[in-house]
């Protein structure tokens, strides 16, 4: 019988604020409504907001990443019950593809504000900053970072069925226990956001419901045990991902699409973040959670991802010795700060900002990897940077570089 | 004009103590003296001893791994004196192949006893336990660890050029701080290993230049900024590292051959160990560690690895939630224990037993990157299995999967 | 400045015969009239019809395909003018995408009747049959070929500048010449199609400049120094071709769009036919075609081409001695011819029709080599076949295969 | 049981002339007795002579490629009785390993006289040349090509089971047909080599059964049914060929290494060969032959192959189209030979000579595709060459190339 057109199971709204619609929602709880239904085996569209639900703009300017919104973010499509899923099942998801929307073929990367969000490099790098993307089908290119290029691994960073309330109920222990823990020792940072009302979108949730959901959902910044906010960059186009189911119907969501992003993300908004359209099928492993052991999702990539020869990488390395130069134990966390300044400082020689490199390593398509984490005290981590995404030649050799970038990225209007 | 044969430039003799070889040594100080010089571009052969030198035995007991003497390790073949090399230059190594000797074609991975030297997950595994690889060309299979089978991704564990006297100073002062600092709060663990007079090998030093050696020589277990044992799976065949040099004619060493890592080395004695040559051409950078802003050492990896595509990879996922369900704040090293902890509940679903899958998870060719490390509070990790290693189907499915493994690794006698 | 969303050069219309639309034409010559214009390193999107214009459907037989009317066909979007290219430079194309119409989300592909079209194995099966194939997202699948699923590698078979008279009287020339020493030894194919006033579409042209492109024009069918019909299958997502310019504004065409083809598409309708759309963006190297010594196309082929490993093709053999046993000398087309073959009989033994295979062959991403061209009197090539296209096991193993196929590919009502 | 190290099966002597050598012959005849024997999945070195047995030196002359002796050529390793094999079974030759002979690190590649071996642009390129190619563990790189490197894909150029007294009449009968046939229309190149008693050597046979080699024996210069000299570039480490069992003991013979070699090996003698060991595994597949309809050998590659990314290829195209602006009807051979020139007039724009790039396209990787074999009445082809092989930018640009390539490969003293 011939095929008809894929059906769009969630459309969004761009000139709507995402409050206002329903088949949106930016908490984890059991009670949210399905906004949609499909049966195991369909294709099916789901249109997405960015991750900040429109917040930022195309322009030359980081204000609005200084002073984003961070309770009005991850508006993610869903849930969608999925025929016949239950608890103890596991919902395969393949992603079919990945696009921009037509009518917004740019992205988006940005420091966050030390005290707005932050990132793993705040402390080098305080200040917000932003660069914006301008897409040409496969391929990515900035205004504010030049001299590179790089063909998208389009993905979402958000994808998970709904918890048990039992589940949610977990969650919200051991984050507040970890919450606790910190303000009993006077940390300074935040590690860790609590259930909160303010801004709690529950779809189309009736108030009873909303305001449970405001009081005890999730919030959705970390990936948790069924899946969420994973921000892996290899769940891309014809990637399988293997999720636990823990309510009747599933209830998938999906949000915070990436055109690209490199491994730990890490400048927080550190992908290159996009409104688009994700296609996905799903299909029922009955009882796969006890049958697969399966306590956190896997995956398996897609066929078509860029590929670069392996020869293609140039690979920085880095131990857990701190940039003061104290000793830590094989602290992985360390040692990957340090692999990251040792990018940021090879590649400043060329001309680049330090915040144009912070912002670039977030998004590209490099390669995090931990070498080796038993050879006490140092950890070492390995970066590896595709030098095909530089128009110029970067490899090392004699005689240094020339300084050849002369522009930078934006920054806030009082820097 | 016509090229001679390779010459060998460092040769071991498998029938003598280790220590009696004066073309090796076991510490990192630059009062080592050289034990052969190349010429820049010029092609030599390097033959390293196992990193044991030769404790482990090609049986079926893992007693020598459980009462190994861990002060009797890593006999590098080297100080190499690389002609006009100078502190400040940078020393490009690329190895042009690694073979292991044709007289003894097998290697081993084995469990360290939690009390003699441990691992990433002694936790769990505190027992020695080993398994025996045997070489067929560029593939490698276990008596032990049935059902697989793989080629090899053959690199040396340990690679660096010898510290100035300032830059050791350095590392022996960082470490015993840490030392020290564990002391003060009880911990339990050994977090590094201080200069350690007994068992010190200074190559061909006098009594005392070997007497200063032993007492202030670096030990080998770490890596640091010169390199030295990063075990990094990808400085195979084909690979160019760049290692910052500290004293004049470099002096380079490498060892500790492996045939195959997984990314951590997680086992610790985590790679198939094994004794063999290595091809390598050095080659100088004037002046390259400040022209390239080197800290820590750089490299691009060879162009002949194992390729399986990117589809072919069933990768598992983990949080920095630990095994009591405790919350941890962005802390990668758990995260990367829970992924792992993922990767051997799925597989012990076939048959295996949690040792086998330890030791395969630490020497087959897993990819264990850092995912996302800003969504607090969890950090996300993931580990990628190469499922064409395995002789049979090992593919998420309905209905669960057959115990067809039905042997075991080595044990100690007592067990 | 914000970046639009991507303008539309060419559009075109499925409702409306693709003779009436004047931004289409199919023949080449030099008067045919532009039909839009283009800024070197703009991005555009060009529609395309699929190669027949429409003339087959999504349905159970192979009736329209046998009764397709071949003087209707290749309806190029075209041609394109660049603005500042000259006789003698090169118009560098990149394809930045390439998506079948939303609408239309599936293509065919087909086995021609041997009277009307004919193909590599007319030989062996003279009828026509078909093939539809359903697109979901990055993969298709089909009805009418079980057991198979596979990522497209996405391309327009047709790509080319306009020709020079010049160049064009050449093309007509030796044409000419080769049709008529074939009449002249009685050969009984058609080997070459001469210009035919029938059917011709010239665009926009007026009536004058349409009836000389009627006489004169080249036929759209074989590939020549200006690229045209290449059915390369590898100028995909990202590749760049680099294409010879004959006239002032180059003159761009394209067309024939493949959701997928294997190597030497050789069921003439070989690869999966579609309608669709493809995004470039074209620059220029001035007097390239001196400067590199340019006859006919280069290409670089893209960075996302679906990539399976090495070691999961299994690789057909075919010699120059053909079925009846007779030795050809170094003839490459009577190797294919066996090695096709080959593969054919192979998976017959799984239940497949020959005209399934002979579909497959001719759309599966297939890599067909000559690998050895001087060993008098056999010339040998090879055909290497992704296994992961089948959703069955499928490796050379003892005892034999299973049927497991037990369906057929579409016919024609009288067979 | 502990593995021992691998057992030589097959040795050969450097010193000794090839013919005189039982373990060796240069003949497919049933009579030929075998030189050692194995046993199912017993893994074997076996040692091999350079196709040549040893003609060719390493020096600055093509002499001794102009006056060598091609009656006495491919001595090869064999034949291997493989215990169990029977005539209708598949034997499995798992290549585990191939590596050049430690003393002699060197092979070479060269354009043969017309009148003495000649190769696929011997009408170009009429005398012979020569470059020596010196290795470096994995990479390769000659005096006589400046400004290349690369890995080699090192392999057997012949590896085939004893053809049965039926079979051998078979190739014998229709290749004469085929001299025959060549010899009424008076060609005037060898079209193929028929028996030959001068320099046949038969092994370790006796008188008689070594005369009737010599009468009936067929040479080995053409692939045939039984696989022989393929000269496939893929079937390297790692690979699994698929080969018909003639005789009980399959009686496998190999030989004719190749460090890398070019799609079409073109100039003939055109990998970089040499002598070296080769490490195999067979097994037998009983029936296999029916069960599998195979007529030809069939093979899948290894897994690590050098890679290079997709989109580092230069890929060149043709058509059949001759040099004379002839066309050709659907001739894969002349549109090969075009590309191939394309590529040789591209590169000559960086100062080679025409027969340095004929030799080095002999020998490289390159890939080269049947793109199109049905667009009446062109064939397309592709040649793709990795631009990562040259230690200088040589894609396409504008303003041309710089001559950069100052000396030539080594031609006859008369030249």
């Amino acid at each position: 019988m011939p095929k008809q057109a894929i059906r769009t199971a969630v459309k969004v709204d761009l000139n709507t604020p995402a409050w206002e619609q329903p088949q949106l929602h930016n908490r984890w709880h059991p009670d949210i409504p399905f906004s949609c239904k499909v049966q195991p085996g369909e294709v099916v569209n789901v249109e997405c907001l960015d991750w900040t639900g429109g917040q930022i703009g195309n322009n030359d300017s980081a204000d609005d990443i200084k002073y984003c919104d961070l309770s009005r973010i991850h508006y993610l499509s869903g849930p969608i019950e999925v025929e016949g899923a239950e608890p103890g099942d596991v919902l395969v998801v393949e992603i079919q593809d990945v696009q921009p929307l037509a009518e917004q073929p740019w992205g988006y990367c940005a420091i966050f504000d030390k005290n707005n969000g932050g990132g793993f490099l705040d402390s080098h790098f305080p200040n917000a900053a932003k660069a914006i993307w301008d897409f040409e089908g496969i391929f990515c290119s900035s205004r504010h970072i030049p001299g590179v290029r790089f063909p998208g691994l389009i993905h979402p960073g958000i994808m998970g069925c709904m918890p048990s309330q039992e589940l949610l109920d977990t969650w919200n222990e051991r984050e507040k226990e970890l919450v606790g823990y910190h303000a009993s020792i006077g940390t300074d940072r935040v590690v860790a956001n609590l259930p909160l009302e303010k801004s709690a979108h529950a779809g189309s949730a009736d108030s009873d419901s909303a305001a449970k959901v405001g009081k005890e959902g999730a919030r959705t910044i970390p990936p948790r045990e069924h899946g969420g906010n994973c921000d892996i960059k290899n769940l891309s186009r014809g990637s399988k991902s293997y999720l636990p189911v823990y309510v009747k119907g599933a209830g998938l969501s999906v949000g915070d699409l990436h055109f690209s992003q490199g491994d730990g993300e890490i400048s927080f908004c550190g992908a290159i973040e996009m409104a688009g359209v994700i296609t996905i099928k799903c299909d029922i492993i009955k009882n796969g959670v006890k049958d697969m052991c399966m306590k956190n999702p896997m995956y398996i990539p897609g066929p078509v991802e860029p590929h670069f020869g392996p020869s293609r990488y140039l690979t920085f390395e880095g131990l857990s010795v701190d940039e003061t130069g104290k000793q830590h134990y094989l602290d992985v966390n360390v040692a990957y700060k340090q692999t990251c300044l040792q990018f940021i400082e090879y590649f400043k020689k060329f001309g680049y900002s330090g915040e144009q490199l912070y912002i670039l390593l977030s998004c590209a398509p490099v390669q995090g990897h931990i070498a080796a984490i038993v050879d006490i005290p140092n950890a070492c981590t390995t970066l590896g940077v595709p030098v095909d995404i530089f128009e110029f030649e970067c490899l090392p050799k004699e005689g240094g570089f020339d300084k050849i970038i002369t522009s930078d990225c934006a920054f806030t209007s009082g820097k």
